[in-house]
C-alpha cells in the first residue's frame, strides 16, 4: 500500500489544496476527510463500509452560471456509498454538501448492488483458501491442502447469476495454481468456481464442471526477468526538452498550443476532460463539455456454463480510477512529464492517494505538414513538424491491463488511443480437447477464450457553444446509372448525411465499407467559406458489432452495446450508459441508456446531446498474446471540419522553408524551428552525406 | 538540380558502389551509366529520350538458388523504356544484361503510353504560356497577355479520354495563376483545361466550360512563413541516441531485433521491402518474399467533363519512386538517421541522384507490455517499453504529398502507415455555386472535390516457408440460438474462417462490424499449441468502397480497388495490378490483376501466392485541409498469430520490475533498462513529487 498511501497531514497543507477548488476538481483529502466525517456522524453506531466517495459534480446549469457569471463556486458536493455491515444486501447512497457541511440525500437502496472496490478483490483469496469445500476441490484438482497458500483466485463480478439475482453481493473466483508466489498463474488454471458472498466472506457456491481436469504439472509461464533467460540489447532513445514542456497548468486545467481544458479524475471513470475550449485567434470556442469513458464489457464467447458470466463491465462493476496504477517516471512514462495524483476513500474511512494517477506529457508528432514544388524539383519546401499533448492513466482489470492515451494534436485533432495489455484470461484445457474455435490454447493445458473489448465513450459536444446537433455521415454513390448525363462517367459520388431527430432514429451501427463517420455539429454556426456547420467529426474504425446475440445475457445487460451510435438529449446525471449501479443487474430491464431512451421520442436536434459511442476490438486470442500480451491499440479521432476557417496550425513554426525565388536567388531557407539535435547514425564517414540535401547541418 | 545531381565520379569511386551488389539492390551509378551506354549504342542514329532504366528483377527461382547454394549472383538486368524522339506515339522496352553488357530484349511497343516522369512534368508549363489559344483563353479568365509567366499548370495525366486514346502521349493542364512565384497556386484556379502532346510539346485541344468564371480576385491562400504573420512559441522535443542506434546495414540489408530484410528501392514503387525474415531463437524464418506499394489510383467525385479525367495513378502513371524527395534531416526526419540515395537516369541519359531518399531510424514505441497485481496494490509490476523501426520515404504527386512509412515492433508486428498531406487538388468556383455535394468551397471561389486515396499494397507471402494459403475470418455468433442446449446465455461466438481455393473465388470487400481480418498462413506448419497455423494477419481497417461505380471509367481501369482483396498465386513479372503501362488505358480491356484473374480457376491455396490488398480514404475535403493540410493517417497492421511459440519480445529489457517477493521483502525491483533522461515538467518543487510513485527516481 505504500505507493498509494499518502501522509493527510503532509497533503492538508499543500498549497494546491487548500486554495478554492474548481467546480469540477476531484475531491481533495481534506474534502475527503470532512465527507467521511460527515457520513460517520450520520451512520454513529452503525458499523459501516465505505464503497464510494466522489465529486457530486454540478448541474451543467449551475456550472455555466458560475462560469459565465464569475459568482462563488457552486456548493462542493460528494456522492457516496457505504454498506451498513449488519445487513447482507443492499447499501445506502446520498449526497453530502461539503459546503455546508451536511448531508443532503441519503437513502437506502436494495434490489442493486454497488460497484467492487480493490478492497473487496483483495478480501476474497483469503476466504477461498480457508473454505474447506474449496480445499477438497483443491484436492480434487491435484493441489493438496498443505498447499494452498499456493491457491490463488481472480476475484471477478459474477456478471449476473440467476439462482442468486442481488440477494446477495457476489464475485466468482476464477482460480489458479501458483507453485511460486512470483509465477504467473494464469498457466495455470483449476477447473472450478467458488462463488463468494462479498460481505459475509463465505463461499455459497462451487460451480463444478462435469469433466474433471486436474492442474497442469507444465513449468510455469513466467515472464519476469528472473524468468526469461538473457536479455537483448537494446541501445536507449533519449527524449528531452531542454527549454521545458510548451503546457502550463492553473490547478487541474491546462493550456497546450490553444487548447484549454480541465482534468478530471474520478473512481469510475478515470479521466474526464471537461469544459475543452480552443482559442481560435483570440477567442474561446467551446468543443466538448465533457469527454470520458463511460463504460464498458468484455463479454466472453465461450457459451458452456459457468464460462458465460465472464463479461465484465470494467468500468461499471470496478472502475477504472479504482483500478488505476501509480505511474512512474522513465517507465510508464518517458520524457518530460507532469502528475496528476488521485486521492480517495478506503473502505475503513481512510483517505490514501494514487501518487501518479495521470502523467501528462509531449511527444514528437512527426510532420504536420509539408509541400514541395515539382518544378524546380522539390526545392521549394515547407516542412513543419508537430507536436502532440497527451494525458494519460493505466489501470489493472484483475488479467488485463488498458492503457487509454487522450492525445491532442496541433491541428484541432483530438484523438482516443487504447493500448490492450497485461495477461489472458485463462482456463484450463486438456492438451488435445476440441475447443470447438470458443478458445484457443495458448500454452500447454491453457484455453484463452474469444472475448470482446467493448468501450462506451461519452461525448457531450458543444461544438461552438449550445444547440449541437449530429450527423451519420457514408460515401455514398450517385444514383444516376452510368452512361446517364449526370453521371456519364460514373464516378459521382458525395457524402450521404442522416441528422436523426430522435433518440429513436439515433441509433446506427458502424458501416465500413461506405467509411462511415459521424458529425458533431453546430447547426447555428455556417462555415463563410464552405456554408458547412461547424463540426467535429468522429472517425472511428474499430467498431465491431456485439458478437453476444440479441436478447442473450450480454445484449440485455449492456444495452450501449447493441449500437455503435447513440445520441440522447443532455440529461444531468446521465453518465454510466449501463447504470449507476451496474453489478449482478439482470439486464431486465436494461439500465442505463435503454431507459433513457425509453419511446424513443426525445428529440436530439439543435438542442444539448450526448453521444454514446461503441467502439473497440474482437480478440480471438493466441500464443503471442502469452504469457503476457504486447500492447494492442485501438484509435479514434475527433477531427475539426468546417469549425476553424482554415487549417488552424499555419502559425507552428516550419521546421525548413525555401520559397521558390529564394531557390532562384540561391538563398538558403529558412529554419523557423531549428533542430539542433538530430544526427546521422552512422556518422560524416562518406564525406558528403551529411552535407547534400540535409538543409539542417549547412 | 542541385539537391537531386550528383557527380558521377565520386560515386563511381565510393566503396560500396564498386562492390559486388545483393541480386535486389537498386541499380548503382555505374550499372546505370553502363546501361544507357548499351542503349545508346543499339539506338544509334537515333534521338532518343530516356524514360525509365530499373533494376530487372531477378526471377524469385534464380534469387532463391542464389541464396540457398551461395552460387554467385544472377546476371544483374535492367528494364528500360525508351521513347523515339521522332515517333509521335509508342516507346521500345527491353532488358539490357549489365553483367554480359548486353541487351537481351528490345520491343517497339504500341498501343499503350509509358509512365510520366518528372522531367515530362516540368516541360509543359512553358508550352501553355506560348501557346496562343491558352493565352487567349487566359486574357478570357482575367489574366492578360503580359502575366502568362504568372501561368501555371499542374500537368496530369489524362486519365483516359476516349478522343485521343493510345494515339498521342497527352497530358492535361490543371491550371493556376499567381500574383508571385511565392505564392500557392491552388487558391486561384482557372477555368478551362489545354491538353498537351508530351511528346511534340504542343496544345491539342483547350476543355471549356460552357459557364465561364474568372480568376480569383481573392488573396492568395499562402502558407509560407513570409505569408503566416506572427509565429506560435514551440519548445522543441530532443531524441537523441547517446549509445547509437540499435540496427545495422550491410549493403541494403538491414539487421534490427531479429528482423532482417533487404530495402529496395524503384522508380514506381518506392520502397520495396524483400527477403524479410525473423531471427526466432537463432532459427531464420521468412515472413515476407516482397512487400511493397503497388499502385495506387484518386478518383474524384465530380461527374461533369471534363473532371472524370482527374483519377491519378500515381504509381502506375508517375511513380513514387520516380517523385521521391530527397529528406532533411531533423525536418523530414528527426532523431538518428541513416539516408539512402536513390539513383536515376534523366530524359537525356545522364545518371542523377536523390540524396536521402530513403530514412531510416528508431522511435521510441510506448510500453510494449505491462502487468501489475492488484493484490498489493499493484506494486507487484512489470513493465517493458520498445522502439520501433521506421523505413520511410515520401513523394510529392503534384498538388499531394504522401508520406510512406513502414514500421517494425517488436512483438513482430509490421505496420505500414501512410500520411496524406500537401495541398487539395481545387478547381474555381463562384461563391454562391451550388457544389452539388460533389466539391467543398474550401476557400473564396476554390472547389475541392470530393475524392478517395485508394492504395495497392502487393504482399508475396512466405510465412515460414513456401506453400501458403489465404483466409478471410469474420467474427461469428454461434448459429445456435439463445436458450438452446449450445448457446443458452446467447454469448458464443467464434472466429469464421473461409480459405479460397481459387483465384475466382478469392475476391473479398470489407466488413467493419464483423471486424473482418485476412490470415495470411502456412497450412503445414501448425503450432504445437494452438494447433492452428503459421499466420501473419492482415489487419486493416480503412477499407473504403471504390465509389466510382461498377462500370465506371474508373472501375474499368482500377481493376485492383473493385475488392479489397484479391490473391492470385505467384508469377514473376506480376507486379503493377493496373497493368504494366497505366496511362491512358481505357480500362477495355481491364489490364494487371483482372487479366491475370482471367477465368478465376487458378489455385491460391498452400502455393506461393500474393496478397493485393486495397485500402485508403474517402476525402471530402474541408476548410482545414487548406490551404495546406495537416497530415492525415492511414494505417494497417501485419501481425504474427500462431507464429510464435508466445511472446516473441519478453526478452526486451524491462523498464521496471519488481516481483510480489521483491515486495514483501521490500526490494526496490530491477530496472534493466534504465532510463535517465525523463524528468519531472516542473521540477521537484513539491519535494516528494519525484520520490513517491517513481521508481526510477530512488
Ligand atoms: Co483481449
Ligand atoms: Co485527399
Amino acid at each position: 500500500m505504500a505507493e498509494r498511501l499518502n501522509q493527510i497531514a503532509n497533503h492538508a497543507t499543500a498549497s494546491k489544496e487548500a486554495g478554492i477548488p474548481h467546480p469540477l476538481d476531484p475531491l481533495s483529502v481534506f474534502e475527503l476527510t470532512t465527507v467521511v466525517s460527515i457520513v460517520r456522524d450520520t451512520f454513529k453506531g452503525h458499523s459501516i463500509s465505505f464503497n464510494t466517495v466522489t465529486l457530486h459534480e454540478p448541474d451543467k446549469s449551475a456550472f455555466k452560471f458560475w462560469k459565465e457569471t464569475g459568482s462563488k463556486i457552486p456548493d462542493r458536493k460528494a456522492y457516496f456509498i457505504v454498506l451498513d455491515d449488519s445487513l447482507s444486501t443492499g447499501f445506502f447512497e446520498g449526497v453530502v454538501n461539503i459546503t455546508t457541511k451536511s448531508i443532503e440525500e441519503c437513502n437506502q437502496t436494495s434490489g442493486a448492488c454497488p460497484i467492487i472496490t480493490t478492497d473487496d478483490l483483495r478480501t476474497i483469496e483469503e476466504t477461498i483458501r480457508n473454505d474447506p469445500k474449496v480445499i477438497k476441490q483443491c484436492e480434487l484438482s491435484g493441489v493438496p491442502k498443505s498447499e494452498m497458500h499456493k491457491v490463488y483466485c481472480d476475484p471477478w463480478t459474477i456478471g449476473y447469476d440467476e439462482r442468486f439475482g442481488t440477494s446477495k453481493r457476489l464475485q466468482q473466483a476464477l482460480m489458479y495454481y501458483r507453485s511460486d508466489e512470483d509465477d504467473s498463474q494464469y498457466s495455470h488454471p483449476l477447473d472450478f468456481c467458488p462463488i463468494v458472498d462479498s460481505t459475509k466472506k463465505e463461499v455459497v457456491a462451487i460451480d463444478i464442471p462435469s469433466v474433471r481436469r486436474p492442474v497442469s504439472k507444465h513449468k510455469h509461464a513466467n515472464f519476469n526477468l528472473k524468468d526469461v533467460g538473457p536479455l537483448r540489447e537494446v541501445k536507449p532513445i533519449a527524449v528531452t526538452q531542454p527549454q521545458g514542456v510548451n503546457f502550463s497548468m492553473d490547478g487541474r486545467y491546462i493550456e497546450w498550443q490553444n487548447f484549454k481544458f480541465h482534468i478530471g479524475f474520478n473512481y469510475r471513470e478515470g479521466l474526464v476532460l471537461s469544459d475543452i475550449f480552443y482559442n481560435d485567434k483570440g477567442t474561446p470556442r467551446s468543443i466538448f463539455y465533457r469527454l470520458s469513458l463511460a463504460e464498458m464489457v468484455v463479454p466472453y464467447g465461450e457459451p458452456s456454463f459457468p464460462h458465460q458470466r465472464k463479461h465484465a463491465f470494467d468500468l461499471g462493476e470496478y472502475g477504472a480510477g479504482n483500478m488505476t496504477n501509480p505511474l512512474s517516471l522513465g517507465c510508464d512514462c518517458k520524457g518530460v512529464i507532469h502528475y496528476l495524483d488521485f486521492d480517495f476513500v478506503e473502505r475503513d474511512g481512510n483517505v490514501a492517494t494514487v501518487k501518479n494517477a495521470v502523467c501528462i506529457h509531449e511527444e514528437d508528432d512527426g510532420v504536420l505538414f509539408k509541400h514541395s514544388d515539382f518544378r524546380d524539383d522539390f526545392q521549394t519546401t515547407i516542412v513543419t513538424r508537430g507536436i502532440r499533448l497527451v494525458i494519460s492513466h493505466i489501470f489493472t482489470a484483475a488479467n488485463y491491463e488498458y492503457m487509454v492515451y487522450y492525445i491532442f494534436h496541433m491541428d484541432g485533432t483530438i484523438q482516443l488511443e487504447i493500448k490492450l495489455t497485461g495477461i489472458l484470461n485463462t482456463y484450463i484445457c486438456d492438451e488435445d480437447d476440441d475447443l470447438k474455435g470458443y478458445g484457443t490454447q495458448v500454452y500447454p493445458k491453457v484455453n484463452a477464450h474469444n472475448h470482446q473489448h467493448l468501450f462506451c465513450l461519452r461525448i457531450n459536444p458543444e461544438i461552438d457553444g449550445p444547440g449541437n446537433s449530429f450527423a451519420v455521415v457514408d460515401g455514398a454513390q450517385s444514383t444516376a446509372p452510368v452512361g446517364s448525363a449526370d453521371n456519364f462517367y460514373g464516378n459521382a459520388f458525395y457524402a450521404a448525411r442522416t441528422v436523426p431527430k430522435t433518440t429513436g432514429e439515433a441509433q446506427y451501427g458502424y458501416d465500413g465499407p461506405r467509411c462511415r463517420t459521424y458529425d458533431m455539429f453546430n447547426p447555428n454556426r455556417i462555415h463563410p467559406y464552405s456554408k458547412k456547420p461547424a463540426t467535429y467529426k468522429l472517425v472511428s474504425r474499430e467498431v465491431p458489432m456485439l458478437l453476444p446475440k440479441p436478447g442473450s445475457l450480454v445484449w440485455k445487460r449492456a444495452g450501449f452495446a447493441r449500437n455503435a451510435i447513440h445520441v440522447t438529449p443532455y440529461v444531468d446525471r446521465q453518465f454510466y450508459p449501463a447504470g449507476n449501479h451496474v453489478p449482478q443487474t439482470s439486464g431486465e430491464p436494461s439500465r442505463g441508456l435503454p431507459e433513457w431512451i425509453g419511446d424513443g421520442k426525445a428529440g436530439v436536434e439543435n438542442t444539448d446531446i450526448v453521444v454514446w459511442h461503441t467502439f473497440g476490438i474482437t480478440h480471438f486470442p493466441a500464443p503471442e498474446d502469452f504469457p503476457i500480451m504486447p500492447a494492442e491499440p485501438i484509435n479514434l479521432l475527433l477531427r475539426p471540419r468546417n469549425f476553424f476557417l482554415k487549417n488552424p496550425a499555419l502559425d507552428v513554426p516550419a521546421s525548413f522553408n525555401v520559397t521558390t525565388s529564394d531557390v532562384k536567388a540561391n538563398k538558403a531557407g529558412s529554419h523557423a524551428m531549428k533542430d539542433s539535435t538530430s544526427a546521422l547514425a552512422f556518422g560524416k564517414t562518406s564525406g558528403e552525406a551529411a552535407m547534400v540535401g540535409s538543409c539542417c547541418s549547412s
